[in-house]
């Protein structure tokens, strides 16, 4: 079943995309399908990603007992409106690679990529609104209005993410709102879409939100533990831990906020790749890692509750299941 | 007439900003304001802008015997897309200033400004999705549909603006395909939109999407003739003249077509201040002027022609025409 989702979101996001398909536009359409990592080298699965948000509207609305395959464009919505960000993030960060690739602002130049992003997301509100084949209006003006409202937390996440650059008095507290916005927030809209395409009722579109929402957040808390104390960080490939990266990842945020030896090695200047594994070491002492764990542990309680509330049906329902543990438990 | 419809379209664009205006957001709230005229040094009507394009929705929708008030979110709708268009255009053109005022980017840096832009487009999504409070669901979708096809090709328009930067042998057919998707497609939008909201037949949208197209044609070639020979561009103040700034306006694509003496002169190295009134002489020459007043008179017949077709009703009929002479007949 997975495979046959995954066919149909690719076959949707090429569709889509071909828009950009004309006399005059084929090199623009290039770049966007060399960041969908359908063109140019590296080419690949490897290189597409994964492909997760499309899966869990899918998956969703399968669960729901409904035909999956009407909801499909919604599905290529979320995952353009992902990949839009990702092109301006990559900018803003000034991030060179992207899944072992070149960015597209270092491939053409930032004003293009700025562009790029801009087509991308252009394309995503054009693939929600083509849900008008298969579902009436309002419905269709229902999804779009709740991708929307994920797409404005998205900017809001990006906009704390990057004013706490500046900050030297972060802490705790100013983590969920910026994760909220910058992951979560489009996790959770994945599982609702895929539930107002599904016909659920109230309860059970909100158990679905819920779901995607803590879903987004335990998958963040993993990935800032990753980010420190994950395989490939404690290695010291410079790129790799985000302690050289400066990421202000919860473990980070809590030990900031306790004000001991690591905040105030913290605030000194970037951390150097030789001293990752004795900065790694300070925050385990100073409690992060602990902490960090336990909420990961909570918020993969609380998806999985809501899961649950939600009853998925079927098949589905069963695959829906497993790619959250699949989320949750994951390694690198 | 105009002056309530300007209020009301002032009033509207401040509420779908104020999404943003939020305890942990406000300083971003403030890059909008600040962007959309209302905030900061030099904030007031001029830093503003006109407003045009949501005049032209309402006038529309008032012209269609319609009540103009219902319209008025799509008219922000349209107003926020330019405003996002211009911010990133901005960045890309490395433009430091708009309007008599310091660009966003120069004032925040290039990362929060592309994010400022990409809020000013959710934004502008919102606020089409918000026509649902007094529209059918089947008109909002409509709408927003007619809006993001416009907005792709503004993507369009800016890859071809971009990329001929770094043509050599550019001509004068390049010139439609960038200046239909950079200028007319969103003032075409806003007359199709306008007469969509006001319930007209197809006849008549037709007639109005036309008028739209066109107005944007002429109106662009004008400014691409007061560009050259208007009254500051001859006075020799450096950003004031597209032949110092370099820009692939209508004269100078028609006279890089001509092979003659201007195309050797424009592909040696950038236009000096002091050679503008020469420059300016030597398309002059070559027929470049007239070539261009010839287009500008057709397209605003073709425009003033589809409008009178479309019947515009009334006192808004009458205001429409008159924004129209006023576009088409600007001095600087």
């Amino acid at each position: 079943m997975i495979n046959t989702l995954l066919s149909a979101i690719e076959a949707e996001l090429q569709s889509q995309v071909m828009r950009l398909d004309q006399p005059r536009t084929r090199h623009f359409h290039e770049m966007l399908t060399y960041h969908m990592g359908w063109s140019g080298e590296g080419a690949g699965p490897e290189a597409a990603g994964k492909r997760i948000r499309p899966l869990l509207v899918l998956l969703t609305t399968a669960s729901c007992n409904s035909e999956w395959l009407r909801a499909v464009p919604a599905a290529a919505a979320v995952e353009l409106v992902h990949n839009f960000s990702l092109v301006h993030d990559d900018i803003q960060d000034n991030s060179p690679k992207r899944r072992g690739r070149s960015t597209v602002w270092t491939k053409w130049g930032a004003p293009m990529a700025i562009n790029v992003g801009d087509a991308l997301f252009v394309i995503a509100n054009q693939a929600v609104l083509d849900l008008q084949k298969s579902y009436p209006a309002g419905t269709v003006v229902e999804a779009a209005a709740i991708l929307q409202n994920a797409c404005l937390e998205l900017t809001r996440g990006q906009f704390l993410d990057m004013s706490y650059e500046e900050k030297t008095n972060l802490a705790i507290e100013d983590y969920w709102p910026m994760i909220s916005g910058k992951t979560s927030a489009l996790l959770s809209v994945c599982a609702q879409i895929g539930a107002v395409l599904g016909n659920a009722d109230d309860k059970t579109r909100e158990a679905y939100r819920l779901f995607g929402h803590h879903l987004g957040l335990a998958f963040q808390v993993q990935d800032d533990i990753l980010g420190i104390w994950g395989d490939e960080a404690m290695t010291g490939k410079s790129t790799a831990s985000d302690l050289v990266e400066g990421k202000n990842s919860l473990p980070v945020l809590f030990a900031l906020g306790r004000q001991g030896k690591f905040a105030r090695r913290w605030k000194q200047e970037p951390i150097k790749i030789e001293e990752v594994a004795e900065i790694a070491a300070l925050l385990v002492d100073e409690g992060a890692r602990e902490y960090a764990e336990k909420l990961a542990h909570e918020e993969t309680r609380e998806a999985l509750e809501n899961l649950e509330k939600a009853k998925p049906r079927g098949q589905a329902g069963r695959y829906l299941l497993e790619l959250a543990n699949k989320l949750l438990k994951r390694e690198q």
